[in-house]
């Protein structure tokens, strides 16, 4: 198909379709005439992808380029994969609050104790670690075991992805199912949480 | 104290807190001189919010803004402060995928089935909509019944999280306990969701 039937198809304009071009996160057609090329299923297939990693991910070209080097490495073991994807997904902003290191400390303890194994120095700890802090800063008087029940959950979705991921036998759909599961389900978890917080909410105080 | 207490005690810089209270982001402290005024913990405290939904939270002014006048309404039913948190943390675009409409009613039939009554309309509804879209777009045979273990947890997690503000007495605290729980806990739930994948990646796959 043409550029512009790439377009059509995908609902990306032809000048972003352009643009992921020169940028290198779609690959080049088959060159047809000087100033031509035809595309196929694969390309409208990443247009999809990169389009949905850009609109419902919120991820920055730059992340999603990085994303993208991962799927092009469909022998790398998953788990490096999914650190990839989780790099990705994280904002860049850190915070430099003083009681943050300390925070973090109490989270990798609590982390040891939950029997959870994770590399040293993961970035989604430090984003619990700055929860705690912002919790602490507004005069909760918490420690990390208030996130024992969202933990718990977690864990039971985490471990019920991983076992879907297991059981795709083609490397390459295996690591395009962890970068598409960890974007999209993380979008669909945070969803339904609000509406089961309004259902629940209803229930109780509504009319 | 003064403004520049308020800034140290806060971590947030003077220009920063001038600029909120020319905002109306933090109200006016007491008027001691032509040029000075005192502020009190409740100034702290509203500074430490602010802080926390722009930073933890992602949130736009607007938005603060937004979830700043729910606070200040202590009068209205819950359901209601939950609402506008909601909408806060939205994000603003909205697909304009031609398929929408006939998943989002996909999606109310589901919910329907669930037992959630939730208002007509609900955004989060949308969301998960635009989810399925997605997920249909990059090749997945899906229907909504792919979300129903989410659902599932984000369920139990809903209903402790609004049985622990159903226990808070006072309902000024209540809707601040809502705000932020709505978004700490929604940002430690996506936290640990990963670190959780993390675990079960390496339990499966890794050396």
């Amino acid at each position: 198909m043409r550029i512009s039937d790439l377009s059509r198809e995908s609902g990306v304009p032809i000048p972003t379709v352009k643009f992921y071009l020169r940028e290198g996160l779609l690959p080049p057609g088959q060159r047809t005439a000087r100033n031509q090329a035809t595309y196929d299923e694969r390309h409208l297939r990443r247009l999809h992808l990169v389009r949905t990693l850009a609109e419902v991910g919120g991820l920055s070209l730059e992340s999603i380029r990085r994303v993208l080097n991962a799927l092009a490495r469909p022998d790398w073991p998953l788990h490096e994969v999914l650190a990839v994807a989780h790099t990705a997904l994280r904002r860049d902003e850190t915070s430099s609050d003083p009681s943050l290191p300390a925070a973090r400390l109490e989270i990798d303890t609590w982390i040891a104790r939950r029997g959870w194994n994770l590399a040293p120095g993961t970035p989604a700890a430090d984003d619990v670690a700055e929860t705690l802090v912002a919790l602490r800063r507004l005069g909760w008087d918490a420690g990390p075991e208030i996130f024992d029940r969202y933990a718990e959950h977690a864990d039971a979705i985490a471990e019920a992805e991983i076992a879907y991921v297991a059981e795709t036998n083609d490397p390459e759909s295996a690591v395009e199912a962890t970068v598409i599961g960890t974007v999209l389900f993380g979008r669909a978890l945070a969803s339904l949480r609000l509406l089961a917080q309004e259902h629940h909410s209803r229930k109780r105080f509504g009319p």
